[in-house]
């Protein structure tokens, strides 16, 4: 088993304050946070895109490039990249980068999407959601398979026999899926043979047990060995020395966000109830 | 005045093992070369873009987000941002990104771009080589003015008021215009006042003076103050003890380079007369 934090970078209004956290700080937080982390033995650390005031990453890989130059041995992920409205080019480069500088540290972690704001944002409808994802993804993976591609889906001019350079350290550079909770989404990764990430961003996570033996199936039924697929998950987490203590600190910004994002969502208010059980489930 | 140094992050052939540079061992020099140009105290660096498997920086803003992460006070910019072929809304998130990490020390060149790869590669026509880089830079100067951005135009989706972010630390965040010696280009820098870097890649520096001329006559026509607006001129350059050293030394990679370009652009090969002239002009 390994272990490890992903951020998206949280530029959240400080419910005491009133004030956003300012973005400059965030940032320099965040490296002090991933080289502690690669000082102490973490296995992995990943920034998560989102285009958002709210948060200061749009730009995961500029960020991972700057843990590449400050952290000796622990991996870079992406927590996600959201492929289906980038340029898988664009993203193969930029990761390539990452591994070359972090000397074969970097990981892909694709997802569809929790977010929405980048659909408007880089010119793509919410209608061809899946299919993006779908059609980038198999371009991102023939990037990664050989030097000179050729290509045409959705979303993305077609590539016509073309080279794209640099090449990572890693062969290949990982890819892992990265899942909310769509019962399709985890069968395209089983199917695909690519490792799954599973964010478990509420509920109780014995619930999400049927999604890893599905994927496993799907993986089983397209030839590939489960037992060679690492799984992940990924859950809201806070270490205090108790849990009042916990719930106590933890509380006010975490229901801040939630709420934040619940308003958005349609969700009912966060409970300090909730709060708790998510706490004692980690 | 100020001095620094630009590169491409080249991985050329050497002439001597015949060879071609290892992509994970250049990042890794560079990376030593900007943290010494900090140190010794050069005013800026830049990075450039190519899409080449000679050159290993198609993404210099996760390398400038490396060099943020071990500088203190050089300047980080690219040199260039092939901009008409990318997305100005990726562009300022990115810059945005480096800004923050480093500061305040982030700068956009913005060039239509020497090489061509990238306009097939991202699916662009060069026959709108000129009208992309003029709307897409529209585009980066609307964002880096304005938090929410309604825009139009070529190569590109829409955006009907949308956000970006993060801010960066600098407002507004720097944007020069490289150009490479079209006297449209230099007119367009200084109808929009914006600082103007020439790249003098061969000739005598003495021929450019007249596109400055014109650069500040456009500005001064368009109501800027001349005096106010930066002028920077990027050439290939190596220093050596002596001319004889310096020739010596740097004639045959630098040959190289050069023939290999010039095979594709159609130029007669380099002398090594040529080369010292160019030295002792430096």
């Amino acid at each position: 088993m390994e272990i490890g934090i992903t951020t998206f970078a949280e530029t959240t209004t400080d419910p005491a304050t009133g004030l956003r956290f300012d973005p400059a700080k965030r940032l320099s937080n965040l490296l002090q946070e991933m080289r502690l982390a690669d000082e102490v033995g973490l296995d992995v650390f990943g920034v998560g895109e989102h285009h958002r005031p709210d948060f200061a990453a749009p730009s995961p890989t500029v960020i991972l490039g700057a843990a590449a130059a400050v952290t000796s041995r622990i991996r870079l992920s992406s927590a996600v990249t959201v492929l289906g409205t980038d340029d898988p080019v664009r993203v193969f480069e930029d990761f390539s980068t990452v591994d070359l500088l972090s000397n074969g540290r970097a990981e892909v972690w694709a997802g569809r999407g929790s977010f929405t704001e980048s659909f408007p944002l880089f010119g793509y409808g919410l209608n061809d959601y899946d299919q993006l994802f779908a059609d980038k993804l198999d371009l991102l993976l023939k990037l990664r398979e050989n030097e000179r591609v050729t290509w045409e889906g959705l979303g993305r001019a077609p590539i016509d026999d073309l080279g794209v350079y640099p090449r990572p350290v890693q062969q290949p550079l990982p890819v892992w899926i990265a899942v909310g909770g769509n019962p399709n989404s985890v069968m395209r990764a089983g199917r695909l043979g690519l490792p799954l990430v599973l964010a478990i961003i509420g509920g109780e996570p014995r619930r999400f047990v049927p999604l890893i033996d599905l994927y496993r199936e799907s993986a089983r039924e397209a030839g590939h060995d489960p037992a060679k697929l690492p799984v992940a998950i990924n859950s809201h987490g806070f270490i205090a020395d108790d849990a009042d203590d916990a719930v106590a600190t933890f509380y006010p910004p975490y229901a801040e966000v939630m709420s934040t994002i619940g308003r958005e969502r349609g969700w009912s208010a966060m409970t300090r109830s909730q709060s708790l059980v998510v706490g004692l489930h980690r």
